[in-house]
C-alpha cells in the first residue's frame, strides 16, 4: 500500500491549492546525511534511558502534584545533560484537580466491589441509585428528560481498537459529553464503560465537563471487566449501585513548559518545534502517555546537536495537558506574535508504536521535497498520507494561530489498552519500536531544519479555523 | 509423546508393588457410555454457566465475609436446581482474616505510591525503611541475622510459566516462609514481587504465616510491575519506602462445606468424590480459582444422574481453602472413620486449562483397567502420566488417612497470571477449555462409580504418610 513517489507527486499535483507556498527544497547533502541519522537513530538508546528515567524517578505527575514540580527539574536536569544549548521555563497556570478516593459497591443480593475510576474534573460525593444501562451515548440522548431521576446513567459503549485509534471519537465523546447528557436526564450518578480496548481490571480516567449551569453529578469509569460484570447484573434484575467519589478542583497552581534549545548554525531565529507532554494521569507511570513523546523528542535533539542544524530545534516538554492543554495554550499565547518564525512543529503524543504514516498541513508542499522526505522515511516503513493526520495535542493552539504542523502517526492499535490507566508503564514500550519512532522524529526534525523555504507558516487570528 | 497402552501396560507391570490391590475392572458397557457421555460433554455448558452464575451473583466470596454466607445459600439452591438427590452442609471454623486497606509508598526524592496487597495471614501496621533487595529467598537466607534492624526486605524473585506450575514452589515459598525469615534478620517489614507469572499492577496475595515465638511484621506482596520499579529505584540508590496494612485477624467464623449427592443405583454407600473450594481471594471474582472447580464439578453430578451411575458421586464446595485449607480439613475430621468408602477422590483446584494428564494413587491399577480409562480420555488429549500428579489442596487430608485419589492435570501455563489477584474473572475462562475439562472429569467419575473393585482406599493413621 506504500504510495511510489510518482503516485504521490501525481497525487500532490491533483491536489494542490491555487495559493501555493514558497518553494521548498532540501539540498542533496542533507538528504545523505538524514539517512546516516536514521540508521544510527535505529541503534540509539537515548530515548528508551530518558523513558525510563522519568517514569521511574518521577513517576505519576499529574498537572499540579508534588510531582509536576520534581518533574519540571527533572526535565530541566535532562536537557542540561543532554547538552542542549539554552534551558528556560515558562509558566502555565491552571485549576488543579486532585483525585483522593474512590469506590464503587453493588448493593443487595449481589452485593461486591466495582473497580472504578473518578473522571477528571469529577466532582465528589456519595450517591446511590439503581443503574440503567445505555449501550452507547446516542441511546443515553434517547431517553426522555427527567426518566433519570435518582439513577445512576451507565453507557457500555465498547470501543474498538484501531491502527488510527479513531474510535476514541466514540469513547471519548461518552466520557465528555455523558455526564452532562445524565445530569439532563435526571441522573445522580454517571458510570461509563472506560474508554479502553484491553479487558482488564483498571479502569482508564480521563476528562470530562460538565455544560455551564448544570449540578455536577459524581462521573467515574468503571474497568472494563467491572462493566461487563455490571451489564450481566442489570441483566439478572434492578441492580442499586453505591458510587463514592472524593475528589474535586482544589485552587490554581502553576507549572512550567519546559523548553530545550539546540540553536541553529544558520538561521538561529527560525524554529523547528517539537515535544510532548511532561505531565501524566496518577494511575501509571505515563510510560506511553507521554514520557515516550518527552524521551523521543530530547534524544532527537541530542542526536542533532552535533550535526549543526540550520535552523532551531526547540523541543518543549508541555505542562498539564491531561487536565486541558495549560501547557500548549500556555505556549501559544506566550508565542502568538512569532508564528512566522516557528517553521514547523511535529509532536509525539500517541505512544510508542511503530510510525506507519507522515502527512503535514504542507500538502501543497513541492513534489520534489515531498518525495525527498518520502525516501528517507520509506525504509522505516513509513508512507505519506495526505489527510490522514492532524496536529497532536500541544502544538494544536499554536496550528490554530497559522503554524504549520506534521504528523508522524503511531500505530495506536494497543494504544488505547493502556490509556489513561494503571498499566501505562514502562515495559509496555518495545525499545526497538521507541527507535524506530526516534529515528522518524529525528529525520523529519532535521530535514525541516535544512529545508530552503518554509512550511506555510503564516500567523492568523486564533479560532479562524485551518 | 502420549505412550501407547501397551507401553503403559509394560511400565505398570515393572512398577507394581508387591502388594497389589484387588483386581479392579470396568465393565464394556460403561466404557462405551463413557464415550457417549464425553462427547455430550464437551457439548454441555452446564460448567459454565455454573461458573458465570457464582462469580457474577456472589462475587468474591472471602472465608468469613458476608459473601461466604451468601456463597454457601448460592451452591446449596444451585445443587437443588441441578436436580442433585440430597444436598446438605457441614460446618468449618476456622479464625477470619481481613483486609481493609492497604498502601505503600516510595518515600524522598522518586516519591511515588507502589502498588500492594496485603498477604493473607499478615498483621496490620505502619512501617518506613529504607529496602534491601534480595533476588530470592536463599539470598534473604543468607543475610545475617539482624543485619536487616530497621529494614524493609524485599525478595523480587521472579516466578517463571510453566504447564505445571512447578515454579510455585519456589514463589510460594517466599510468600510463606519469607515474613519469618526477614524478622529472624531484624526486618521490620517484607515485601516481595508477587508470586505471578503477570506483568501488570495486580499484586497477588495469598497465605502466609509466622514461625512460633516471632513478633510479626507487615508483610505485602507487590505487583511484578512495581516489583520492576521498586528493584530500578533501588539500583538507583538507598531507596525508603513506608508500607501501611490494615488488616488482621478478626474473630473466629463458622463456615460451611456444600455437599451434593448423586445417590449411587447399586452401591450408594460407595462414594466417589469430586469437588473443589466455595470460596475465593476477595480482589478477583474466584473464576479460575475455583469457580471453575465448583462449576465442572457441579456439572459432573448433573451430567451422570440421568446414567444412575452405580456408586454415590458426591460433589463437595469446600470452604475456605483459601485461608488453610478449613474446609477439606473438617470434612476429613468429619469423615475420618469412613475412609474406606471413599472409594477414590478427584478435585478440580488448578484452573481451567485444558486437561493434558491423569495420574492417580492407584498406580497398581490393573493395567487392563487402567487401559480402558486411558482409552476414553486419549481423544481429549489426556496422557497417564505416572507420579506427575498429586491430590489437589482439599481433599489432601482425607488422603492423607487412606483415600484414594486421582489427579487431572490442567495446563497451568497461565493460571499464575491470574492465581490470587484482581483478573480473576469470568472472561479469564474458555468455555471451550472449561467443556473439555468437564468432559475428563465427567468421565473420570463415571468410570470410578461404575468400576468392580476399589483403588486402593486404606484407613490409616492421619499424618502416617503416604
Amino acid at each position: 500500500m506504500r504510495p511510489t513517489v510518482l503516485a504521490v507527486a501525481l497525487a500532490l499535483l491533483v491536489a494542490a491549492p491555487l495559493h501555493a507556498a514558497q518553494p521548498t527544497r532540501i539540498p542533496d547533502a542533507a538528504i545523505k546525511r538524514a539517512a546516516t541519522l536514521r540508521d544510527a537513530a535505529l541503534k540509539d538508546d537515548t530515548a528508551w534511558k530518558v523513558t525510563e528515567s522519568l517514569t521511574t524517578e518521577v513517576g505519576p505527575r499529574p498537572g499540579g502534584s508534588e510531582a509536576d514540580a520534581r518533574a519540571v527539574e527533572w526535565a530541566k536536569a535532562k536537557f542540561k545533560a543532554l547538552g542542549y544549548d539554552k534551558v528556560w521555563t515558562e509558566p502555565a497556570t491552571f485549576p488543579k484537580w486532585v483525585r483522593r478516593s474512590e469506590s464503587a459497591q453493588v448493593l443487595g443480593a449481589h452485593a461486591q466491589p466495582l473497580r472504578v475510576g473518578a473522571l477528571g474534573g469529577s466532582v465528589g460525593g456519595t450517591v446511590e441509585g439503581e443503574v440503567v444501562r445505555f449501550p452507547d451515548l446516542a441511546a443515553l440522548e434517547a431517553a426522555p428528560d427527567g426518566s433519570l431521576a435518582g439513577k445512576i446513567a451507565f453507557v457500555d459503549y465498547h470501543m474498538q481498537a484501531r491502527r488510527d485509534g479513531s474510535d476514541y471519537g466514540n469513547s471519548g465523546r461518552a466520557r465528555w459529553a455523558g455526564p452532562s447528557l445524565a445530569i439532563h436526564k435526571g441522573a445522580a450518578g454517571f458510570l461509563m464503560r472506560s474508554a479502553g480496548t484491553d479487558l482488564s481490571r483498571a479502569p482508564h480516567t480521563g476528562g470530562t465537563r460538565y455544560d455551564e449551569g448544570l449540578t455536577p453529578i459524581p462521573a467515574a469509569a468503571l474497568s472494563t471487566i467491572d462493566a461487563e460484570q455490571l451489564a450481566r447484573l442489570v441483566a439478572l434484575g434492578p441492580t442499586r449501585v453505591k458510587l463514592a467519589l472524593d475528589c474535586g478542583w482544589d485552587g490554581e497552581y502553576t507549572s512550567q513548559n519546559v523548553i530545550g534549545e539546540i540553536t541553529g548554525s544558520k538561521r538561529p531565529q527560525e524554529v523547528v518545534l517539537i515535544g510532548g507532554h511532561l505531565d501524566s494521569w496518577d494511575y501509571g507511570t505515563g510510560a506511553i502517555d507521554d514520557g515516550a513523546g518527552i524521551g523521543i523528542t530530547m534524544a532527537v535533539g541530542a542526536l542533532l546537536k552535533p550535526m549543526k542544524p540550520a535552523r532551531t530545534i526547540r523541543v518543549v516538554a508541555f505542562a498539564n495537558e491531561e487536565q486541558g492543554l495549560w501547557g500548549g495554550r500556555a505556549y501559544a499565547d506566550k508565542h502568538a506574535g512569532d508564528v512566522a518564525n516557528h517553521v514547523i512543529a511535529v509532536e509525539s503524543d500517541f505512544g510508542a508504536g511503530r510510525i506507519y504514516g507522515f502527512d503535514s498541513s504542507a500538502r501543497d508542499l513541492q513534489p520534489a521535497a515531498l518525495a525527498q522526505i518520502q525516501q528517507v522515511l520509506a525504509p522505516l516503513g513509513i508512507e505519506w498520507m495526505p489527510g490522514k493526520g492532524d496536529p497532536e495535542s500541544d502544538i494544536g493552539p499554536l496550528t490554530e494561530r497559522g503554524m504549520a504542523w506534521a504528523w508522524l502517526g503511531h500505530d495506536g492499535t494497543h494504544y488505547f489498552d493502556l490509556h489513561h490507566n494503571a498499566e501505562d508503564t514502562l515495559d509496555k514500550i518495545d525499545p526497538k519500536d521507541l527507535a524506530q519512532n526516534t529515528a522518524a522524529y529525528a529525520v523529519f526534525t532535521w530535514l525541516a531544519s535544512q529545508a530552503d523555504g518554509g512550511f506555510g507558516s503564516t500567523p492568523k487570528a486564533a479560532g479562524s479555523g485551518d
